[in-house]
């Protein structure tokens, strides 16, 4: 399969089964998004996967009393587009899944987020090649989840991946066409 | 390839001969890095490819004009570091590389930074598979090289993809061990 085979499949996905996958194939996407290109070479990135129970229902608990302040704060469109979405403050995935992967970027190397998310790339795709599945998560209240996770100092918390096998119905969305988004000067 | 052989093959060239890829290969490019997920399914990214030499002439000068006041500026352990990568102002592959792709994300959209980020990620593998190199080159003065580029309003400039056929000698860079960035918790 070559990589827009990979690309196109890949969806994003907020319901798992219970099977849990080989952790063989979670490391092999780590080492796959270290191979990431960062600013200054600093590999500014640090995974830290979890995969016990309690933990994973007290993150869930923590991220859920963010969401519903989120909820009850947002508006106009992005409101509209939440409802129409069927989301809501309930976030299973983060129990759910069988491992949660938080990634997080050193603070004090250039260009930090950029090359965390980067390597958030290339882990999407490595994920996809085993058949595991994944979903952005960036929790609402930042600061009480990284106190409770209590990462290194100047590590900052840029997306939470559950990981598992999917049982997600929803399609991919629909992607623009490429004259949208791609402009050639002549 | 897996995407493993195809991520530890991947390396930044800064060097690229003269040869004119087909156009072909870096819109293939694009349309791996459209199916990546984004922030409410914004798919905040706008590319901009340019060839012509005028143009690319003209960006690589006023690019070099702010890269002169960064070296002038840097201090420290970053300038240490350029040095000794034998980095200077001189950006030759802003005019070498037969094409530049620019990489704008839209300012309006929800994590609008992360999400282009992490299309880059796929963009730079599906690069890599059809044989193409690039730099992930973040000009110090993106204001002059946004008012000369002129991209659509509330678009950010993030990144400057020199891309071509490489003529780099340098090895890739050496990449941490995976025990130095992943904690696994019981």
């Amino acid at each position: 399969m070559n990589i827009q085979e990979l690309a196109k499949k890949r969806k994003t996905v907020r319901k798992f089964n219970n099977v849990i996958p080989p952790i063989e194939d979670i490391i092999y996407a780590i080492n796959v998004a270290k191979e990431a290109p960062s600013g200054k070479n600093d590999q500014p990135w640090l995974f830290m996967l979890i995969s016990n129970n309690e933990e994973k229902n007290k993150i869930r608990e923590i991220c859920e009393k963010g969401e519903k302040a989120f909820y009850k704060n947002s508006k106009g469109r992005l409101r509209e587009w939440l409802d129409k979405m069927g989301f809501s403050w309930k976030k299973e995935f983060l129990s759910d899944a069988p491992y949660l992967l938080f990634v997080f970027s050193y603070q004090i190397s250039p260009f930090s987020k950029e090359s965390v998310w980067l390597s958030i790339g290339y882990l999407l795709l490595a994920l996809e090649e085993k058949g595991l599945s994944t979903v952005t998560y960036t929790p609402s209240n930042y600061n009480e989840i990284t106190n409770f996770i209590a990462p290194p100092e100047n590590y900052k918390l840029e997306v939470i991946l559950p990981i598992g096998y999917s049982i997600d119905p929803k399609p991919k969305y629909e992607r623009k066409n490429i004259d949208e988004i791609l402009i050639i000067k002549k």
